[in-house]
Order: C-alpha cells, then sequence, then structure tokens
C-alpha cells in the first residue's frame, strides 16, 4: 500500500505540444499488461538526461548515452518493463540496438535517433522479438494524450502509477510540463533515478535546460532512498519540444528561467516522493531534515546513515520510537569531528535529545504519537554551521521482504 | 534459527589461570535471567582492546577506554545487558562510574581498574541500584569455570551463547585462550564488534597483545556484517593473565608468538563468525570473496557493498539465483575505474557471469542448486590486481523485521 499516493487523474494530466506516447502489451515478462512505451518527439525537441552510476549500468543505457551525446536531433524513446537488459554483455548491446533500428524504421528516422530505456529483471536476455512484434501497436496508439496509460506502462513493483503536470503563465501564454515515473525499489538514485521522463512545451537552449535539469535533480531523485541500492538502470530524461507560444527562454538569471525551473524542480519532487510513497512495503513516508552542518554533504551523509539505518527502519514500521537507533545511526555518518553534544533530534516537533542524550523533557507518549502518523519528520541540528540538506525515505516492513523474496516468482 | 550453530558446551571451555567469571540476574530489563557478569583478573593481567567508532558512542565505553588508557593494572570487567546505557549524557558517565566504584569496593581495588560494559536498549537510564544490589552475587559465584554462564548472561537478542576455546602447546606447556562474545543485530563492526572477551594465560608484552589483537581483528570482527549499523557499544576485549606455565613470549616473529596469534586469531574468527551465524533472522551463512583487487580496501568495499544490499540479501533468503543483484551491487561499490567486462562472479563452484554478463555455460538449476545451500560461497573475481579479501553475513529475513520492530515490546 502507497503511502498518502492517490493515482493520478488522467485529466490532470497536461499534454504537451510535440510529445505522442503510444502503449502495447507486448508480453515480455507477463501477458495480458501493458509493459512498452513509445515517445515521439516533435522535430527540434531538447534532450536532456542524467543516468545511473552503477558501473554494472544496463545496455540500454549504454546506448542511450551513446545517442544522446553523439546525436543532436532525438526524434523518439523506447521502454520497456519486465526486464532490464543489464548483466547482458555485448549480446545485450545487440539487443537495444536492434530494438531503436526497428523504432526508427517504424518512424522514418535514423536508430540512433533513438533512445531505449528497460526495467525489471537482471541478466537475462531481452525478448527482442516480441517488442518489434508489438511496436507497431505502439505507434499506431501515438497521441498526446496518453500520459496516464504510458506511466502505467512502466511501472513494476510499483503499486501506483507516478504521474504528475503543472502549468506555469509565460508572456501570457501557458507553457506545460508533465512527467512519469515508475520505481519502487532499488532505490538510491546516483546523478540520476529509476525511469522518469519528463516533457514541457517550454522552448530554451540546451545550456538552460540541463541547468534546470541539475537543480531538479538534486533536489528530487537525488534526495530520495529506498533501499540504498542504486540499480543499474536509472534515467531521467527531460524533453523540451518548444512548441508553446510563450516566448523562449534564453538567459539563466530571468524571472521566467526561475519559474520554468520552480515549475520543474515541483515535478522532479513529486514524481520522487511518489517513489519513496510507493516504496516496496512502505508503511511511512519520511522525511529528513538535517540542519546547521559545516558542509551540504555532511548534512546529506548524516541524512543517509538515518534512511539506510534498517534498524531506523524498522523502528518506524513498528510506529516504536526507539530513538536511540536514530542517534547511533547519526554517531555512524562518518564525521570524525562530530561532537554529539551538540547534537539536537526532533520527531516531528518534539524535541527528544540534546545534549548527548535523551532531553529531560521528552516523554515517551509524545514520541510514539508522532512515530503514529504515516507522514514522519526526523529533523537533526547539527549546531555546527549553516548547511542544510532533506531526503525522503520509507519504512522497511515485512511486506519488504516478502516483494523482493519473491520478484521472480 | 541460528546457521549450523550448535550452542557450546561447558566441558569444551578451557579455563584460562587468573580469570573468574561470576553472573547473577539484576532484572535490569527482563527478570529471571542472568544479564550480569563480572569478570574478574589476577594481579599482573595485561588488557588490550578495540572500541567502537560510532560518535555516539556509550557511557560505558568512554569510561572503559579512559581507563584502559589511564591505568596499567586492570582487575575486572563489569558487564550487562538489558541496557546499552548509550545515548545517556552526563548522567550516564556517572551511573557507569557508579557501578565502578561499587564492584571495587567489594573487590578491594581502585574504581578506575574496573572496565564497565553494557548492552542493549539504547537511550535509557542504567537501573544502577539493581545492578549493584546484584553485584555481590556475582562475586560469590566468581570461578575459572565459568565461561558458558558468562556467555549466556551477555545474550540479548542471541539465540545461542558464544563461546570458544582453544589450546596450544608452548615448551611443553599448555597455553589456553577461550573467548566470548555477544551479537546478533545492528552488527557492522568497525575497528571492534560486538561485546567479545577473550581471555589466555599466555604471558607476552602488552605491545605484543596489541599486535596480535589487530591482526585477529581484522580477520575477523571487523570483516562481518548482518545489517551494516555499527553499535554504539562495540567493545572487544583481550587479557593476558600471564599464569601459564609456558615461557614468555617475547618476540613478533618467533613461531611462539606466530602460534600464538594464530590461535588467537582462530577463537576471534569463530566468535566472530557465531555472530553472524546467529545474526538476526539470519536462514544463511554467507561468505564473500573478493579476489584480484587492486587494493584490499576496494576488495573490503566490493564484499560489504554486496553483503550490505538489501536486495541480495532478501534474494539469498529466497534461495533465488537472482544474481543480477549481485552484478548491481558489484556495479555501487564505488570504483570508478572498474572494468565490469573483467568481471567473473562465482555461486559456489558456479561460474555465473563474466564479460559484463551472464556466463554462456551458466544455469538456472545449478544456481538454485547452491542457493538452497545454508552456507554459500559468493566470490568475486576483479582481475585487476593482486589483493583479496573475505567477509561474512548472513540474508535479510521476515524474522530480521519482526525481530528488529519488536525489539523493545
Amino acid at each position: 500500500m502507497a503511502v498518502n499516493l492517490p493515482p493520478p487523474r488522467a485529466d490532470q494530466l497536461h499534454r504537451v505540444a510535440g510529445v505522442s506516447l503510444g502503449v502495447a502489451a507486448a508480453g515480455i515478462r507477463k501477458p495480458g499488461r501493458t509493459d512498452l512505451l513509445l515517445i515521439e518527439l516533435a522535430q527540434g525537441t531538447q534532450v536532456a538526461g542524467v543516468f545511473t552510476r552503477n558501473r554494472f549500468c544496463a545496455a540500454p543505457v549504454q546506448v542511450a548515452r551513446h545517442n544522446l551525446e553523439h546525436r543532436s536531433q532525438i526524434r523518439a524513446l523506447l521502454i520497456n518493463t519486465g526486464n532490464a537488459n543489464a548483466g547482458t554483455g555485448e549480446a545485450g548491446l545487440a539487443d537495444a540496438r536492434q530494438t531503436c533500428a526497428h523504432t526508427a524504421q517504424l518512424l522514418g528516422i535514423a536508430p540512433d535517433q533513438v533512445l531505449p530505456f528497460s526495467t525489471g529483471v537482471i541478466m537475462e536476455s531481452l525478448p527482442v522479438e516480441r517488442i518489434c512484434a508489438a511496436l507497431p501497436v505502439c505507434v499506431k496508439q501515438l497521441s498526446e494524450h496518453n500520459w496516464l496509460p504510458a506511466a502505467e506502462a512502466i511501472m513494476t513493483t510499483d503499486t501506483v502509477p507516478k504521474a504528475v503536470s503543472r502549468k506555469i503563465q509565460l508572456g501570457g501564454e501557458a507553457l506545460s510540463v508533465t512527467g512519469i515515473a515508475k520505481g519502487a525499489g532499488m532505490i538510491r538514485p546516483d546523478m540520476a533515478t529509476m525511469l522518469a521522463f519528463i516533457a514541457t512545451d517550454a522552448r530554451l537552449p540546451l545550456a538552460l535546460l540541463h541547468g534546470a535539469l541539475s537543480h531538479a535533480v538534486e533536489r528530487s531523485f537525488n534526495s530520495i532512498t529506498v533501499d540504498g541500492d542504486t540499480s543499474t538502470n536509472d534515467a531521467l530524461m527531460l524533453m523540451a519540444t518548444g512548441r508553446a507560444r510563450a516566448p523562449e527562454i534564453i538567459d539563466a538569471s530571468s524571472a521566467a528561467y526561475l519559474e520554468f525551473q520552480a515549475a520543474l524542480t515541483e515535478v522532479a519532487c513529486t514524481l520522487a516522493q511518489s517513489i519513496v510513497r510507493d516504496g516496496e512495503g512502505a508503511t511511512k513516508f519520511i522525511t529528513v531534515l538535517v540542519e546547521r552542518g559545516a558542509t551540504q554533504a555532511e548534512c546529506r551523509r548524516v541524512g543517509y546513515a538515518i534512511a539506510h539505518s534498517p534498524l531506523v527502519k524498522t523502528a518506524f514500521f513498528a510506529s516504536d520510537p526507539n530513538l536511540g537507533r536514530i542517534l547511533a545511526a547519526i554517531g555512524n555518518a562518518g564525521i570524525g569531528d562530530l561532537e554529539v553534544g551538540r547534537v539536537e533530534l526532533y520527531l516531528g516537533e518534539v524535541l527528544v535529545a540534546q545534549g548527548g542524550g535523551r532531553y529531560r523533557g521528552y516523554n515517551e507518549a509524545d514520541g510514539k504519537r508522532v512515530m503514529g502518523q504515516s507522514e514522519i519528520t526526523v529533523r537533526v541540528v547539527l549546531n555546527r554551521g549553516t548547511e542544510q540538506a532533506s531526503l525522503w525515505t520509507c519504512d522497511l516492513s515485512h511486506d519488504y521482504v516478502t516483494i523482493n523474496a519473491e520478484y521472480r516468482t
């Protein structure tokens, strides 16, 4: 059960002029569900992307990164679920290229104008024939109104499709930013995320698009974790078609750019948090704020030490204010000169620890009350600087074990 | 259920001349079980120790470290379970010192000749009065034959007491090395371990004792992990009474020293592996060997990336050869220039992956067979150097979640 994550409604997802989506049920892993998504981009669309840093990155990631670097005109994205085409060596690369070639043929473009993405089981061969057989269905379905079916087609262990949309006004004209994402486990994005695809009809140069993407990713997908594992297939693509009537954004210090960046960050943040809310087995959505650190890096280190501790995560699952485990996690963050006597720990608004131990005025009933909520904020004040960081995670439940023990069955 | 870990028998545990042990049921957390252990050391005993690196280290750790540094003659160790006296600030320090003072009074020694150790719940006050009230029972029970009751008295979530003993011959005389340990969760020792106490009647200078301890710890307690969490209370003490009739060991390059070091390492290794075998919820005992790395550090990093991955650990629990997860973990180890095409992955004797993907000759039935065993070796050959590392871990099961969600109830 996802934590406070109602499924998106189709009418809340604004179309993005120049972006068409088509889905098909290719039977890649399970029959009878859509598992293939084709996104066609209008001529002139700018594409920026970030990819996993896992050294065992998947074949499609390698092909997509290469095509993105070598081709200025990307015209299509092909995404399948059910098979990650990772840990598949040279054969996997050939498979990924073959699906691109087939897509290109159907759309009348060049093979390296297609970016492939895969998600699913690792170390099994991609069923290329089934994908190619289903591709014509995707092409036939192509429509600017298919964002919700697209979000559904890329789900794996997700229980809720993830899609979000914002509209802003620029020079009296509307701009859309619409995105979809998938991911529920193996989540600790590093420079990228699970699969996420965000499109806008804004017009802006590629350099600005990259800047806006970095800004948004740092504050969204790079600030979440479910289980600390970084996938072999993480990728986030940002596509700007420039088809809106709004004026081009040309200056990184302009109000227009900042407004666009804010909308993009909001979309990215909502998608990233949706992934945590739908984290495998999640019953709690936890925000970790680390404040007054010497550097942002150390704030993030403390935050991740808390967010990755299985002991902290199981205590959240149990609604047990066993808060010493949070102190222990802070102590494990690898900050050699941390003075624990200065650290303050809050659970929601409740001050729990200060002066190296339990706060005198803390009583367990207050802790218990906060732990019982489905959305919890853990705030750590280091009192050694002015930097801060926020991250989001979920608890570790029986269902996490069940889902991951039975993933392939 | 611990993995292939029969409980020790009292008659297998050799006494160590000069080391007496006494236990009592102080009712620290639960009534009716022994939870307090006093170890008295004969005059002249040398003591070496390593402690947790967690910055939130517990009050007893601070007191024990201080006393060990400032006093050449340590005469007693006091260990309680049920309460960690961690995250307790100044009051916790005073509590730890008070139990030392009371112990000293009963034994006719100085308070700073006592080292205190605690394990159990964090961030609750130590019940000093109950401990002091039970101390006379410990004193009365003091005996060189109490190693098994001692191992039982320090258990927390352990399901099996952990004790092991070796005898070696030196100059025609016998030497004993006998140790006990506790620990099942919050296990990722960093320069130290859970609580472990190893004694020998060997006679050797403190410098050699430290050398032997470092050697043993690196190959035992610093090579295990259950859940990646380092406790606030980890400590390992090595005590040498010098009461054996065997000649003094005076040279670090002598055969006598090497033999002693080997026996000590074997005892430490068996204790450390016992902790993993009894890891919370463990159903599998997993050895991770990483070979042919450029440095030992990178081998350990790869090993821990595998051993800490919840996805890998749940796959072991499920006996599912979902081995792509191991590749993904290797890719996440943070080795920037790792060439994945050179990596070989073996499950037991079965070659699983090479050339960046699944090995052509691998078939799932072989993987399944190995995964079904209760003792599994994962071997990663990096093919980029001559260094190697071994570590030990267990799987992640439903019972881990249950145990840690219900720890305080």
